[in-house]
């Protein structure tokens, strides 16, 4: 920028750009308030995200992200060890737990198979599942990837390995979104609601 | 957020949720980003939060941000010092550098003066600005507080302060802006267009 040659406001300017959906004007307007607040707000802040990162790990029975060895979830008494909920990516975990809904533990595979961006099934974390499931304790797994064609594709990788072994698998039910309205529903999601529908 | 109790994710996730314009979900989505990093990116990015609010202090001179002890507008000799363009905030400097229109100088006040917000005109850098009017250099200032309520009763006041020094004292001019549609331009701007008119 032409005469604001500021080397060190333009270096935070631009580590705000690198964020996801931050552009240069959103950047440059976070930069700013950075620097209208006292100096404690942006070492509060520098030292956060420094410590979020050095502290949180996967925990080495879920591969969800915790702070310690074992994560709250895998380390509660109270929950259901033999049904494991398989999720693309930790943030997932956040909206199973929103819905109070489920009892049981979950497995993070770290993405998805996708030959497009060369993942395959040997950078996941398949082998961890496969792991865990060798205890015999696990009675279910329920394959929670998204709803695309990745998603599909893993859920059924998945399957095909874990249904010889005894274990039920069982996919998310696909459907119209609570609170939606038919007419913008497409046509794919209508479909599925009408195989999937139930007695009432 | 229930079975989510990682307290560095949460720090790091109410901190990008106090910047402006960061709701819940985007905060986040942005820490989750960092997770997802090498632990250098969070490191560069403290590192450049820390540096900026360090290194970052107001020109000597013109009250903007700098981080030597007079900033590079009022460093470079070919910059015109018979004129400066007065302005509430820092960012307001970037968009003038921007069109490559003004040699001048500039002067940042710091807030403009409004009584519902506790703001008089002892709280923004006025008395610096008279002190640079002193030296009897300066010629012409150019009022560029933004064209609202509080912007206008800020440039009048300074107006009224400084025109009794025999210095000129201008103000933006009002107008359509350049590409608009008239259909949405709204009455008092264009109003304020038609009294500016210009021979063609």
């Amino acid at each position: 920028m032409a005469g604001f040659n500021i080397v060190p406001l333009n270096e935070l300017i631009a580590q705000f750009e690198r964020l996801p959906g931050i552009g240069k004007k959103t950047a440059q307007r976070l930069a700013f308030n950075i620097l209208e607040q006292p100096p404690e707000r942006a070492e509060k802040f520098a030292e956060a995200l420094v410590n979020a990162r050095r502290k949180i790990r996967f925990c080495s029975v879920c591969q969800g992200l915790t702070d310690t060895e074992v994560c709250s979830v895998c380390a509660d008494p109270t929950r259901d060890k033999s049904v494991i909920c398989v999720v693309a990516e930790p943030k997932d975990i956040i909206a199973f737990e929103r819905t109070r809904e489920f009892g049981g533990t979950y497995h993070v595979l770290h993405g998805v198979i996708s030959p497009m961006d060369n993942i395959t099934p040997d950078d996941l974390r398949i082998k961890e599942l496969m792991g865990r499931l060798a205890s015999g304790e696990v009675t279910e797994i329920i394959m929670a990837t998204n709803p695309t064609v990745e998603g599909e594709a893993t859920a059924s990788y998945i399957s095909r390995l874990v249904k010889p072994m005894g274990i039920r698998v069982t996919r998310l039910a696909y459907g119209v979104p609570v609170g939606s309205d038919l007419e913008y529903a497409d046509e794919f999601t209508l479909a599925r609601a009408l195989q999937g529908r139930n007695e009432i």
